[in-house]
């Protein structure tokens, strides 16, 4: 078998959005639609439809996570396919709006590529989230950007978890990618993590150009951390927390967590141990918008995903 | 003259409160207050009424800084002496009762010591707010918690200025402390945060059952950063920030700010200098509170207050 045969064809992508304010007190993203509304030279790439995107401008204008219910969550068939007689909760009634504009979500007039960017109040760095383990094209993008971002990290969450995964505002897209950048408070816009998102999405229209300009891109192997498990803070009967995420633990995102390792500190200062069988790599420690959705933390396992070689299917 | 005239007698403090919440998504004051409402033993003193309250409960409830308006700039005369018919904003009904639960305001009856507790997203570690340079018993107290706490910093802010001088809702009392531990995202508990505050209430109530018991404190001196101006963020003509914190400036609270030094960076790469003809030193560097109020920190200069020799007044 020639080498030829291993490599995957794939559709032009000649539609990109790029999402701020899914979330509407998470501030870099935010901005930098914004920005790019007002002037798109730095996000114009040849032959290339690059749309910037307020997608949640109600909460964005209240500089709250969401109205009624969190956008990122309310992209499922069930809301998509609503009836628009109904009185929806604002965000279904934009995920049908957003739908409707860069979807629909699993047809072919859907934009190719969604960027949906994010910050967390975690101490995760910059982090690329991907919500397949088969889509060359992604893999391959992401391979590109943390080549393109060294020495500097950027880490990729994937999840694909049959019970946590959730139907995010870029799924509508056939390559939905999100960008999660952290630490940064809500409500707060630190330069660092600016800076830093604006440098990934550079990359990222970068590949997609050398992509659509016919540039073969040879087999490569990413490095990721699968999402495993929820972990929620210990809590009376009442549901109130009765401990935080220990010192030891707190700022360690994608550290390894041993069995026996501290976990918690409850408040009258006993210490939790995490008690698994196998070493995980936390992540989204100690996320404000997570107290709500009892997650202290999320487990990964490290994984490596290879991807076939691809270039551009000509017609 | 006899060092003997030099020791001002003054009233015992039986009352003290300690307030958590108001400003709903400031977490540590709020678990440290609720924990406290459950079981008050850690800050029992004797002969000392000590209270534990939560003072914005609908906003805690919603983990959002204010419902219809900051209470912790609610309580002016105005507000205070409103009719009851007025269909008043939540948190006007709220400082209202306050004052009329720990106040009133200005009178005899009113609360010895209120602690407010308090969040920042700013890297402003421990820092103790003070309203009255001329408050001997708050200067005393603060001078024993500076010493107890050694060798950890905690920073004394001192708001007289005439315009910036706010109504807070510990001002009902006779002696208002305000706390205010960062950083801490809003809606997040770290437990450093948490534990630091702990330990600065502790030394504060070891204090005043150490007045009460009619210890004489000598006369000390107390290094305070004292409130000068308001710096706003570059904004365009809507109103919108064109500028970021930057690099060099943020998380460097109570840092010498020179003339010439950075202070913004702007979206598109430009960096503002500080053009004040003296040093100030910044603090609230990028609250995230303080966008909508108009603030991207505030100056202030360093000043030492020297303080009387204090012993209870004996009747
Ligand atoms: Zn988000
Ligand atoms: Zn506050």
């Amino acid at each position: 078998m020639s080498s030829r045969t291993n490599i995957s064809c794939l559709q032009e992508a000649k539609r990109v959005a790029i999402f701020g304010g899914t979330h509407g007190n998470e501030m870099s993203g935010i901005v930098l639609a914004n920005m790019w509304i007002q002037n798109a030279t730095e996000i114009e790439r040849k032959g290339l439809v690059c749309k910037p995107f307020i997608t949640n401008p109600r909460a964005v204008e209240k500089c709250t996570r969401y109205i009624d219910t969190d956008l990122n969550r309310a992209f499922t068939p069930e809301n998509l396919s609503a009836s628009e007689l109904e009185a929806l909760p604002y965000e279904v009634q934009r995920a049908k709006e957003i739908n409707q504009m860069f979807g629909p979500k699993g047809g072919s007039d859907a934009y190719d590529v969604i960027f949906d960017l994010h910050n967390t109040t975690s101490n995760m760095g910059s982090t690329l989230i991907l919500e397949s383990s088969t889509d060359l094209f992604n893999l391959q993008m992401v391979h590109y950007i943390k080549k393109a971002m060294a020495p500097h990290t950027c880490s990729v969450l994937l999840n694909e978890h049959p019970q946590l995964k959730y139907s995010t505002t870029r799924s509508v897209a056939k390559h939905p990618v999100g960008l999660e950048v952290g630490p940064q408070p809500q409500g707060v816009l630190r330069s660092n993590v600016f800076e830093s998102m604006r440098t990934i999405l550079k990359h990222a229209l970068d590949f997609i150009e050398l992509f659509n300009n016919g540039v073969e891109f040879p087999p490569c192997t990413v490095n990721v951390f699968r999402v495993q498990e929820r972990m929620d803070y210990p809590r009376d009967t009442n549901g109130n927390i009765t401990a935080m995420v220990h010192p030891h633990l707190q700022d360690c995102d994608w550290e390894p967590l041993n069995r026996g390792d501290p976990m918690f500190l409850t408040f009258d200062g006993r210490t939790i141990l995490y008690e698994g069988a196998n070493t995980v790599y936390p992540t989204f420690i100690n996320e404000a918008a997570y107290y709500e959705k009892q997650q202290a933390f999320v487990t990964t396992c490290r994984e490596i995903l290879a991807a076939n070689a691809i270039r551009k299917a000509f017609k």
